[in-house]
């Protein structure tokens, strides 16, 4: 390297240096901190390979993170409400490799392409990681001539996109999905999608939720309707897909001047994509003397309203609305089309990272009906209609965390219901003798993997992991024949002879 | 392409098709089929994609498999047993991304790095796919400067292996790995990790096993009294590695013409590798005049005596066995190793696939001592000793999957209690107020996804998927305010109110 462009390194390294300091001096998120500690980390690495003296970095790829096991325990109790929910609704779950061959993923994505992570060629197939879930499933379906099931699948996914980890956007990151494939009768299983959606965000009590519903058949009448030529429809109808993040204004700007869509045009679509409502708005709009006149349209508000008043007897139509501004992106989607929003960041009074994240923590869930995917691969394009809903569990993740931070109660990381202590010097095997009965007897249970460890760090360490028992034996218990049951938080201690001791440890650990 | 090559790949097609043709009339197995099938297949798209027109593969990538909900099944129980043991030993969990920075993995698995999956450069960071779970293990507990935590981990590893899945060796795989960080009296954390081994294996019900102990110590120790030179050390315990599946004879061989050890030496080790025992063997092998002059063997020996002592108090010494060829291969251990290995592999007299694979189905965990790995990624070389083991998951699953298979019961994908079905058409708005209150009472329910199901149709339904109750609605049931409740097996049909049905489905579906 030139010494030129080693001062340079030296240079950014002082000024992002500079930004660390100023970052800690304003108390800025941990997050944030990493964010630039990391940067300045790569700067030190590069200064430092090329001296010879490489310097190892630590840290994870970017956008990536590892889970600790706190952020575990509360990612263990996310998935089995998700997967208590799923199980109810009787589905099936399988798994599918991280990676697929390139070609699989080929012609899906659109524009987002570009985000796939591919594997290096070394030497037989191409690879590239999964994307979503929902492409390898209909790769499933069709390698296996699976024509119904319905199943879930939990894995993880990943996205070359710009990290916000802030904001709970990450590079590698799990998805929840549930789908129902089969030909089956209209708008059933579409409606009962929603209402997993409903119950799972119900009972994760995330705060206030709206379930937004549109069709991609009434979005293309509307655009046909309104007098958008074909070979626009696609373009005009990603314009549409920001309204929930910019005004009507900059949307119709972006249509008329961008686009090249005429001002009439873009007026007409203008005055649709503010309407909301539930079956009511699909009765009207089906009076409606624009849309009535297209056949696509009317085919899409018909289902709407079938799906409302299955909804009905599902009783989930408090939170779901049809909103004819909703234009999801994904290319594979045929009709019915739903995305969750969290009203509110479910915490008291203060939205997840200050009011500007607002808005992009918003989107929870998000699905709809693909019927034309598994027939692209299917060597002869025979169909397989498919509906389904994927939970962004991130950010859920990100929300139950920041509730756990605010709450008083303290996350355990171990369900240890009893320590295994000594009250004197010498009793390890007496100690290992007892934690086996325990063990056996099916009871979590510790030893301190000392031969003489002090009593009081005995008793700090159930403190600091929250559990709620220890068995502390001493000469005169072992002499007595008995062990000490002592209750961590109140102090109490009571003596219980071995055969005692179990039954004790169950009856005040047991779930109330 | 020229025509030439195009011809000899229409000749491979013809001689695959035929490999395939025999293996079938042969009645081979599945998996055997695949593979041959899954090579013709390719063929084919080579030719295909030639001509212009691409045939699509359809397949997993090479080494892969996608799990069914059949095996889901089985791998959620075996994950459940495994699981539960590591919380009964007081673990907690954390996660790491599936790609680490290349460098992480540089200088960590010796020869076998050419085995790593690297992702491709598209611009940013060098990645690798995970090759273990214990590199990453020892970067998260150097990153977040950890000096002690007992931690599980299971997730899936890559190795760009030469997969043999007839055998249950994948190139995507799960593990699971349960680790002891921290600096502890000797030996303790060490029976702990065998305790695991003994408990998992037991409750798994695989068939009888072994868990071979050795130690690094101690193998230096015997390689430096028989007289092998330093810089021999590695190679000749690679060779010692391999008396699992070559004989002595062969292994002699192996040492002396290809690796130049002398005959002496060779034949010194010969007496050494051939000794199994407990703890008598360490203690008789501390007073033999060779090793107890060697420093290193002598502690490695006091160990093993030690843990013995500690294995007697765990009650697991009928299956452990102090073996002097145990020789794993890999670069980190420091300490203590072992292995364990099905004796029997657990089916009705007969091995996994064949007799040529008893031997390979063999061993289903392994772990050791690895003090330095932690200090590798400290930038001031701090140490953290740990302990561990790793259980190899798939060969289990494979096993169990045979179990199941040759098992009367059937294997449910499942767990719905009850369909709710109906004798009459249009009751479907019934049908879905019924389903409703079910999920609301946390009952796992199902409706088919039909207007008009016939009623046959929904009790085959509930054979098949192995459903034991029908919550019947006809037209007589909701005049009279019941509904009919059909089990399954016995076709026993009794009324019940609404009120009581929830309760009279709960009583029946409690697990005994």
């Amino acid at each position: 390297m030139e010494n030129e462009a080693q001062i340079q390194i030296q240079e950014a390294i002082k000024t992002q240096g500079e930004v660390v300091r100023k970052l800690k001096s304003e108390k800025a998120s941990k997050e944030q901190i990493d964010e630039e500690v990391a940067k300045l980390l790569e700067l030190k690495a590069k200064l430092g390979g090329d001296d010879g003296k490489h310097q190892f970095v630590l840290k994870t790829a970017k956008g990536t993170r590892d889970y600790n096991p706190k952020q575990m325990a509360i990612r263990e109790k996310v998935f089995n409400t998700v997967v208590a929910c799923f199980k109810r609704h009787g589905a099936e779950t399988i798994d599918t490799p991280v990676f697929e061959l390139k070609e699989t993923l080929t012609g899906k994505y659109g524009e987002d392409s570009k985000l796939i992570y591919d594997l290096k060629d070394q030497g037989g197939e191409l690879l590239s990681l999964r994307y979503d879930l929902t492409v390898p499933f209909a790769r499933y379906l069709a390698m296996n001539k699976i024509t119904n099931i319905k199943r879930y699948h939990i894995a993880k996914v990943y996205r070359r996109d710009n990290p916000s980890m802030t904001r709970g956007r990450y590079r590698e990151f799990y998805q929840c999905d549930f789908d129902i494939a089969g030909q089956y009768d209209a708008m059933i299983p579409d409606a009962e999608c929603l209402k997993i959606v409903h119950e799972i965000l119900s009972e994760l009590e995330l705060g206030d939720f709206r379930i937004k519903v549109n069709d991609r058949r009434i979005l293309d009448g509307m655009f046909a309707a309104c007098g958008v030529p074909d070979d626009k429809f696609r373009t005009i109808c990603s314009t549409v897909d920001k309204l929930d993040k910019m005004s009507w204004e900059d949307v119709k700007n972006e249509m008329v001047n961008e686009k090249g869509l005429s001002e009439q045009a873009a007026d007409l679509i203008g005055e649709f994509v503010s309407m909301q409502g539930g079956r009511d708005l699909a009765e009207r709009l089906l009076q409606n003397p624009r849309l009535s006149q297209n056949k696509l349209a009317c085919s899409g508000l018909s289902d709407v309203k079938l799906l409302f008043s299955y909804l009905e007897l599902f009783q989930v139509t408090d939170k779901v609305v049809f909103d004819l501004s909703l234009a999801r992106g994904l290319d594979y989607y045929t009709g019915l089309i739903y995305e969750a929003v969290l009203t509110q960041a479910g915490l008291s009074g203060d939205t997840l990272n200050g009011a500007e994240d607002s808005v992009s923590v918003g989107s929870v869930a998000g699905g709809g009906r693909y019927d034309g995917l598994v027939g692209m691969f299917d060597p002869k394009g025979r169909k397989v209609p498919c509906v389904g809903v994927s939970f962004g569990i991130e950010r859920i993740f990100t929300i139950m965390e920041q509730k756990a931070e605010s709450s008083a109660d303290k996350v355990r990381t171990t369900e240890v219901q009893v320590l295994v202590a000594s009250a004197q010097k010498n009793l390890l095997e007496e100690r290992l003798k007892l934690v086996t009965d325990l063990w056996k007897a099916g009871i979590k249970a510790e030893v301190m993997y000392k031969k003489n460890p002090k009593l009081l760090s005995q008793l700090q360490h159930c403190e600091e992991s929250g559990i709620p028992l220890v068995a502390i034996l001493g000469e005169q218990e072992l002499k007595d024949g008995v062990v000490k049951l002592r209750v961590v938080a109140t102090r109490e201690e009571v003596d219980f002879s071995r055969a005692d001791l179990i039954r004790e440890i169950r009856r005040r650990t047991s779930e109330a």
